[in-house]
């Protein structure tokens, strides 16, 4: 029944997966298209789960000696096109902006799609000596890229990130940051998004524009395609050469510096909606539902059962547990499907004859389980029960990728793996031109290389004997 | 001996006010230019501010109803068009894109100034039914405006604000709103900001583009202008008709809808230096202080003082302090003035002295203070000490604005208020040439009406008979 009525709101998730997509993102009030094409607006409940995004990166972020800072959002084109490369790559996707205040500008400027070019012109006048280093800020920001084809939290014309600058002295200490960063994403993936996720360093056809190397982490999807759900690029001092960063060095020696940056985004919202979702819509992780539990009074009209739903809904609240009673003018049963199909992760039923036993009817959104749980002490069993919810989305995620992913020998069997919605591990000698083929014969690209032992000696595209060779995952992706 | 050091650094605040704010918003690294004009870079010591002031306006949002959500910054030109007057108001200063992602738009979009066009078009199209109401959002972004005369914090081509968009059933409803959050924003700037504000309806002339009334709130700067820190909106039916936001009433009838905004800035940023800082450079209140404390050992060589001031350091930051050690390679003396002209409510110096004797020297920067303050329970005298910095700040700023707001009967009178650095309170019949003769005659406003007793029945500018007379603060103002 309730299946069936979901049926009809949403498309179904095996059968049309897309379709799925946009009916959840929609009808959950996630967000809405904007008037411009491409554009979104982020609704209250999708936004509630990228403020709690931000709060938990952000403390990880402070945690690890970083700073906020905000930077202009117009860049003047001259300043863009300082970095060959950078403007290679951002250039064809850029607004501007060529009127302002009702005058033309002497010069165009850019909307930024990124901020290294405006951050290092800054960088350039702050640092002077070792002293200043290392210099390590992060901006919370919008960004604007003008895509062709676009999706909500996917791929937008303007999106929110952060995007993390830092600088320093040496090479060693730049690379460290560019791969600590990758860990404390890959770390914040697991612990909070409840998302297992691939990390390694991006090909040379994927790196970031302008970065010396760029490494990726990845997320794969119910549809086994694979989503970068986040980069940290280390530049060496490309940037700091085009921008001019120099300091004093305590040899008394005049250097350019060496610098990261890294950036994740509201795309997350796409990743954790794909991976966890099911026929019903979404399941959120708890570490992100904006209503971790919803409290549904039964009979509400009956004495008593109104007051007893409010007064646990309080007992929640006050125990740090985003609540929401629901005392709205509706049958239970509408309730109950408007709830599992926003994704909140415990329901509580509050009837006369629960109450009578001295319990709520809890009905846990992961699992779809339903049991009692006694009144006495229900702050302690919510706060449990949300700790298991989490870990247990994380170990089904963790189970679903792990029997998706198969090693490929040759072509033929990367085909199977790809068509049967896996991941697959190959043998790859770093040669652009089997990239190439990936793409070209089963629309699939190198995710990230894998810091693993080659499980053979010759390239599984070319089947020639590699000189260099690295397991590469290779997936079809977002 | 510290005077004439900071002489050197920051222009006399008593000379020239102007050049004080500026050495001081750059010297202390709150913000720097940005390299397009009119444009500012907030440094990390600035932007940690904002997010003090972000985190307690926002819990108080939120606390009264309102959730966040994210617009696009691209508004059609078409949709900023449909409401006459509001198109008026800011047409002149928007920045326009043209060409996005390497083509001509088939419309030009503006970058938004304001929200109220493309929110309202999704309202329009949210709301349905009285069910839908009242729908109160807030949102958290950078806009644009091109500005001929910008300054750092106090006029900017892009700043950050946040601005509330509300839609209700009913007349009531919206202006109580309106009303609200005007006092919520004058009590936010008394507890957290430590600033006493003048609040009010603003008069026709200046109130916002497109609304119906504009209620202001007004705080005096140590120069004796005023700074306009905040606004809120009632729109009435202006809005709702231009952008057909239409609902279904329990009475079965269609009706427009009543609507309210509101907002504040990273203008407040420039409000608190303005109002309590000093010929030392910034004074900043311990509840938006990024450093609440700073630690610094004196004698730092002699064994255990660098010990014993980590130890004070770490016990203050476990109870919750914002704290910092300054165990740089400089002088103490040094490290006092760089401290003070940042505006740290409280230093604690660490001598072998004092630890012999059990005790930290405390210096209050808003008194300038020195005394001793016993190691033994520090943090928690340390928590008082920043409540009473606090409450004196307030207290003072209090004293300072009431001693400079004076009764002008006519316009001598006025004109002696205004050139003794004070607001005046005029009686005005809320005719706008008397209005334009305050601008023309002493380049003062009509900041608020205020919510008092007219003191005569005669206008303080012509000297006629008011029919409507109100009491109106008139001042000179960023």
């Amino acid at each position: 029944m309730a299946e069936k009525q979901f049926v009809k709101e949403i498309a179904d998730i095996n059968g049309d997966f897309p379709q799925w997509y946009t009916d959840v993102v929609l009808k959950t009030q996630l967000v809405d298209y904007g008037p411009i094409k491409g554009t979104m607006v982020i609704r209250p409940y999708g936004y509630a789960i990228w403020e709690n995004i931000q709060r938990e990166l952000d403390a990880r972020f402070k945690a690890t000696g970083h700073q906020n800072a905000y930077f202009p959002m117009l860049i003047p084109q001259s300043l863009l096109l300082k970095e060959a490369e950078h403007v290679e790559g951002f250039a064809p996707e850029v607004a501007m902006v060529h009127v302002a205040g009702g005058e033309k500008l002497a010069e165009p400027c850019v909307v930024r799609p990124t901020s290294e070019t405006i951050i290092c012109s800054m960088y350039s006048k702050w640092i002077n000596s070792y002293r200043d280093l290392p210099l390590k800020l992060n901006q919370w920001a919008n960004v604007v890229r003008w895509e062709k084809t676009t999706r909500p939290f996917l791929r937008t014309s303007e999106f929110l990130w952060q995007e993390g600058h830092t600088v320093h002295a040496t090479q060693e200490e730049s690379m460290k940051e560019t791969i600590d960063m990758l860990h404390l994403y890959h770390d914040f993936a697991r612990d909070v998004l409840a998302m297992p996720t691939f990390i390694g360093k991006k090909s040379e056809k994927e790196k970031f524009a302008g970065a010396e190397a760029t490494y990726g982490m990845e997320a794969m999807m119910l549809d086994g395609k694979s989503l970068q759900a986040g980069t940290t690029h280390h530049f060496g001092q490309k940037f700091s050469k085009a921008y001019d960063i120099m300091f004093l060095d305590k040899d008394g020696k005049h250097k350019h510096a060496w610098q990261s940056s890294w950036g994740v985004s509201t795309r997350l919202i796409g990743a954790i909606i794909m991976a966890h979702g099911d026929q019903r819509g979404l399941v959120l992780p708890p570490m992100v539902a904006p209503i971790q539990a919803v409290v549904i009074p039964v009979a509400a009209h009956k004495p008593g059962v109104l007051e007893k739903a409010r007064e646990i809904a309080d007992l929640l609240k006050n125990a740090g547990i985003r609540v929401q009673l629901d005392d709205r003018d509706q049958s239970p049963g509408w309730k109950f499907n408007e709830w599992e199909m926003k994704g909140v992760p415990m329901r509580l039923e509050i009837g006369p004859r629960d109450i009578e036993n001295g319990v709520a009817m809890v009905a846990r959104r992961d699992t779809c389980e339903k049991f009692t749980m006694p009144l006495d002490g229900i702050a302690q069993s919510a706060h449990e029960l949300l700790a298991t919810i989490q870990t247990n989305m994380y170990n089904k995620s963790l189970a679903f990728r792990d029997s998706h992913v198969k090693i490929a020998h040759n072509m033929d069997e990367l085909q199977q793996v790809l068509d049967s919605q896996c991941f697959a591990k190959v043998v790859w000698d770093q040669d652009p031109a089997c990239e190439a083929l990936f793409k070209e014969k089963y629309q699939a690209t190198v995710r990230v290389m894998l810091d693993e032992e080659p499980f053979q000696d010759t390239c599984t595209c070319c089947g020639e004997k590699c000189e260099h060779p690295v397991v590469a995952l290779v997936a079809r992706a977002y």
